[in-house]
């Protein structure tokens, strides 16, 4: 245990010995001695009066509509979820609204909806609907949605609070918050005690609950578990949940959604108990955490779509705008936040948010930096982890991100060593993220699909190795919750960036590593993208490589013809039996390229093999009756039997067209003649040439010094 | 003839009786004595600054780079082909560089490459290669790439000239230009007395070098065609190319083409002589077509695709800016044209530049305003025409575009009475446009696919009805030519605007009528898209009705399961066997409705007929053997034995989704309820639902006062 961590937990277990806790309101986002500064903030700072304007319009349009507190009947979507959902954002939107313009109309707005609130909670019983695999919630059809409700009702309560009558306070408490608080940690135990996202949202329920009506319990409750024991509860959320370097194993998707409730957590502790030094904790574990979660974007600010994803989410969503907020106010005020704030156009009208909008408006922002980096996953760093490349300015940047991490639970896919690229503001090489319309109700409610078990979870639908037409770990969630990938090497120079990792058990008996390299040369602009995916087995497989890519195919070689009268599914399962097979073409020279022209530049992808390889096409929508499938394409570098073998790939990011002039340049890519020279166990090596002149280039699999090689 | 065609036509008369023309240099874009106002221009007003910085820098490289001639050999695409393209766009740059900078460097650059042009021209014989269907050039493989060479060379010859020596502007004159004047109006003569675009770039040419170097009665052919008798050249081609509204038969998008030769040799022809008053011809015509260019652009500045297009093209592309610039400079400045050249983005470094960028700069410009209008085709303004339906500003407008006009020749597609469909700043119901990958080598040399025969311009392609898997005239583009769709009502009021057509020649003994509407009712916030196809035949037939989509299914009723496990060609001809057909299923009710997610808004499309019918779902890529076509999908409204049937839906636009707040509002449609309450020739009469309340919707076909009714 480090020294913070020492620290902390001393301060914890002197705070159980005090009775209460200060009963000042408010006292979370907002607090009362701030008050002054805020309301003057707001009609200064250009950010936070944009952001105040917001509220205070959804505010004013919210006291307008009559209260409604429907009987909880609908699924994710549907009409009862979504006024609850309403109802908990108009009660925070009413009780800033009130603090910053002192009108008491919202705090009463506020009152009258609790009031009906804890007239109503003790009647319903669980929701009659459930969410698939999922803990029922009283308001919600799966209690996650009861606890985030809470963590947004609780503030707006602590904003109302000075204003509601001390009767009416104790209607609340005692309708309302206590049956809550007894909800989420006895009925919702099992969720309450797990080490998991959920359970996050759980205790800054419970234990923001427990600040804000003094229930000194509950509040050591969430932070040490049921059993106050500290084997589960907040403090070992954060122990566990994320690794070293700050990063939450289910992913960046729901990293930034775990993120709002231990930040906003955290933010109450501090307030309540500045002494417990909350986000000194685990080497500042929660501001690594956000800084993880903003790297974990491409530069147009949506998150690198790995596991069960809702693709186009971006840091613009309020967990990172919290988080944004109260890292650069409470834990650093580093200038390169602020631009962060600024691509969010907004802020939490909040105490942090006067900060940010203060120090914007005195031009202290600085262009945020994406970092080359390597990301490590494990709750101790060594369940292998995320390898990010990264070259070019934040308006035209090459990333490449690729995947030798754990499973990451149940929202995890069966992707080891999978490959994104993006390039030019777009996704090159894409992820499918997860099958689902989120909150489109007609779409399962808004739910996963069922393809996204059949289909986004598979391994054939991401860009890596499939092995005799069978995912990893034959997808087997637990099975492949016990190991991980491993990272061999990472390296970030000016010119070569390198990042090499390998997975040994996804199949038995069959060992793949996968080197990959942004490297500039200098006879070209921009970096070229070098992949060396190497399998190798004592028995002969069926290999499948895909690349999952944007746009539209220009130029081939070898020449491929499409079936014109007829397709048929690539396989019958493990996602194969969703592929519609549009081509293949046996590769004789055992090397070939594809042009791909996406967002008017194109991608010449070569590629060479040292085993016979055919090449197919296939585009996604087989055994989708409901058409829940996106459309998605790719080519596939396959061998029908092969022990080992050695995939070969360099893929350009040339030239241009211009619709509107009708110009093109650079259509030609400079790369030609890759060939494979030697692979063994310790070294591989290739040539290649660029504009006619030769590169060698050479992995040292055994060698941290010498790992790649070029010449 | 009226006054003003009188005026020019006398004025012509004239003229042909002087000898020569004034002999000032330069003369077309930029004039003598506004050089100086130009050169201080460039130093002052933001627009014209940054374009001038533009035009430097291109010439700063151009003139850095060695002078490449290369002897003719490549496509549409290819090296040679670039180069010569390169070379005409750098002498322009030099041209200018050289009258604003004084800096003899630019136009010795012009120089020296047109010496070299002059020793190497006349040993080219024809390209070597030829556009499929295309006269040869000598520069390039098709005879118009020459034209626009001319065009472009002429204009930068123009303005290095007085920089030229003598003996240099004789070995020029003598070796280059008068050969390419013998070429453009000898060995292409027919070329040179069509009335079709080429025939404009190579009247254009002729004439403006006819100006430059003084040949009279080069100019006298070009305005007044070969024979001189003014049944073929430049205006004989105003007078036939072009409808009384402005509108160029072939679409917008060659239209937009066509307009540069148009628009810079009436410059040029104004500069030289003004007393033609070229601007008034034929009721200020050209500054209609330049207008109507205009209005035939979405908000984002795309053309409608219609006939073969090249998809993204939009107004800024440098054919408008020319048209733009010389429009308000030269013929009215109206204030809204400003607003274009705004977004643009740029102006032409001349004379009507300036005074742009000047206006701009004192903030005369007024927002461009999208007008709902009907738009003649033909020459006499009887061939039918386009209808377009507008509501909504220009940050969120729906916009409908129906075409009954004529084929459009060549480049005409086989899409009677085709409906395009936009909202959001995106397309709803879009237009395949050409089936080409411009100035892609690789895909035939950019030139036009076979799928554009096969497919784009088929009828099944577009969003109208095919008639027994058969496309409009059986795809006979001669006999499409010789009628038109045919007009029956337009009204653009506020709350209704309508647009009526029929058909009667597409189909031998089948009347074929489109009623479209944009109706505003109080219950709604944007209008709905009420689309009534009626088709009448003694015999029976098979009816295709297709809605080409763009966005996600999300709904559907009657509920469908696509196919599986094998897709196959919905046909095999007439564009039909390039259709997977994914789903198809019976609607015994007669109606139903789709909703489809596009953009984050909610678009329902209920439909309803009077004789049986099935929902057929396709996607595009059926006999594509090398991948020529793009992604497209829709759904097919199907009869298969009918005469008499109509076709009514109600499109509506509702509803958002927010994938960074993870929101979604409105996804129910308030549609409900479509019911065919009568359907004779004379009168069709229908009712729906908006949120419960009844609407009755009439048609009076033969009512021009009463053409509808609604209560």
């Amino acid at each position: 245990m480090n020294y913070l961590k020492k620290w902390v937990w001393g301060a914890i277990c002197l705070f159980l010995t005090l009775p209460s806790f200060s009963q000042e309101h408010p006292s979370i986002m907002l607090s009362k001695q701030n008050t002054e500064a805020l309301r003057k903030g707001v009609q200064t700072y250009p950010l936070l009066k944009k952001s105040w304007k917001k509220v205070k319009s959804d505010a004013d349009k919210a006291i307008l509509e009559s209260i409604e507190v429907p009987v909880p009947k609908d699924a994710g979507g549907g009409r009862s979820h979504e006024q609850h959902k309403k109802n908990y954002i108009s009660m925070l939107n009413c009780g800033i609204a009130y603090q910053i313009s002192g009108e008491k109309k919202y705090a009463a707005y506020i009152e009258q909806m609790l009031l009906k609130y804890a007239a109503e909670y003790q009647k319903w019983p669980l929701h009659p609907k459930r969410k698939e695999g999922h803990q029922g919630g009283r308001i919600f059809w799966q209690s996650l949605n009861d606890f985030v409700w809470q963590v947004y009702t609780i503030q707006a309560y602590d904003l109302a609070h000075d204003a509601i009558s001390a009767g009416n306070r104790k209607t609340i408490e005692s309708g309302l918050f206590e049956p809550i608080l007894k909800f989420f940690t006895v009925d919702c135990a099992e969720t309450f005690n797990k080490i998991h996202n959920h359970a996050t949202w759980d205790v800054a329920a419970v234990g923001m609950t427990g600040y804000v009506i003094n229930k000194p319990d509950y509040v050591q409750m969430a932070l040490k578990g049921s059993a106050k024991d500290g084997k589960t509860g907040y403090l070992a959320q954060i122990d566990q949940l994320f690794s070293p370097d700050g990063y939450y194993t289910e992913g960046p998707y729901y990293q930034r959604y775990a993120l709002l409730p231990f930040v906003i957590f955290a933010k109450t502790i501090n307030n309540y108990q500045p002494e417990l030094k909350i986000f000194q904790y685990r080497d500042q574990l929660l501001s690594k955490a956000i800084q993880t979660s903003l790297q974990l974007t491409y530069t147009d600010g949506t998150f690198f779509p790995i596991n069960d994803a809702v693709k186009g989410k971006t840091y613009e969503s309020s967990e990172l705008v919290y988080g944004v907020d109260i890292a650069y106010a409470d834990i650093k005020a580093s200038a390169e936040l602020l631009d962060i704030a600024e691509k969010q156009g907004e802020v939490v009208v909040s105490d942090a948010g006067l900060k940010i909008a203060k120090d914007l408006s005195e031009g202290k922002s600085k262009p945020f930096v994406y970092q080359s980096q390597l990301i490590k996953d494990g709750a101790s760093g060594n369940e292998g982890g995320l390898g990010i490349l990264r070259s070019g300015s934040n308006e035209d940047q090459q990333a490449v991100l690729i995947k030798a991490a754990s499973q990451g639970m149940g929202h995890g896919h069966f992707d080891r060593l999978n490959l994104l690229y993006y390039d030019n503001g777009v996704e090159v090489f894409p992820d499918y993220g997860s099958a689902r319309f989120i909150n489109i109700e007609s779409k399962k409610g808004g739910d996963y699909l069922p393809e996204n078990k059949t289909w986004a979870k598979q391994t054939i639908a991401h860009n890596t190795l499939t092995v005799d037409q069978t995912s990893n770990f034959k997808a087997n969630a637990d099975l492949a919750q016990q190991s991980s990938g491993q990272v061999s090497y990472f390296k970030a120079d000016k010119d070569l960036q390198v990042f090499s990792a390998r997975e040994s058990n996804a199949y038995p008996g069959v060992e793949m590593s996968r080197t990959t390299a942004l490297l500039k040369v200098k006879e070209l602009k921009k970096p070229l993208l070098i992949d060396i995916f190497r399998v190798n087995s004592e028995k002969a497989h069926q290999y499948d490589l895909p690349f999952w890519y944007k746009g539209n195919l220009v130029d081939v070689a070898p020449k491929i013809r499409n079936y014109t009268d007829q397709l048929k599914p690539l396989g019958s399962k493990y996602g194969y039996e969703h592929l519609w097979l549009n081509a293949e073409q046996a590769v004789p020279e055992k090397s070939g390229y594809l042009s791909i022209l996406n967002n008017k530049r194109f991608y010449t992808v070569h590629f060479a093999t040292n085993a016979p390889l055919n090449l197919k096409f296939v585009s996604l929508g087989a055994n989708d009756p409901d058409s829940n499938l996106l459309e998605s394409k790719a080519f596939l570098l396959s061998s029908s039997d092969s022990k080992d073998q050695l995939f070969f790939s360099i893929t350009e990011s040339h030239g241009q067209t211009n619709s509107v002039s009708e110009t093109t340049t650079g259509a030609n890519s400079m790369i030609s003649d890759l060939k494979i020279i030697t692979s063994d166990p310790n070294q591989a090596s290739f040539s290649f040439k660029v504009k006619g002149k030769t590169y060698q280039y050479q992995i040292n699999y055994n060698s941290k010094e010498n790992f790649i090689k070029i010449n």
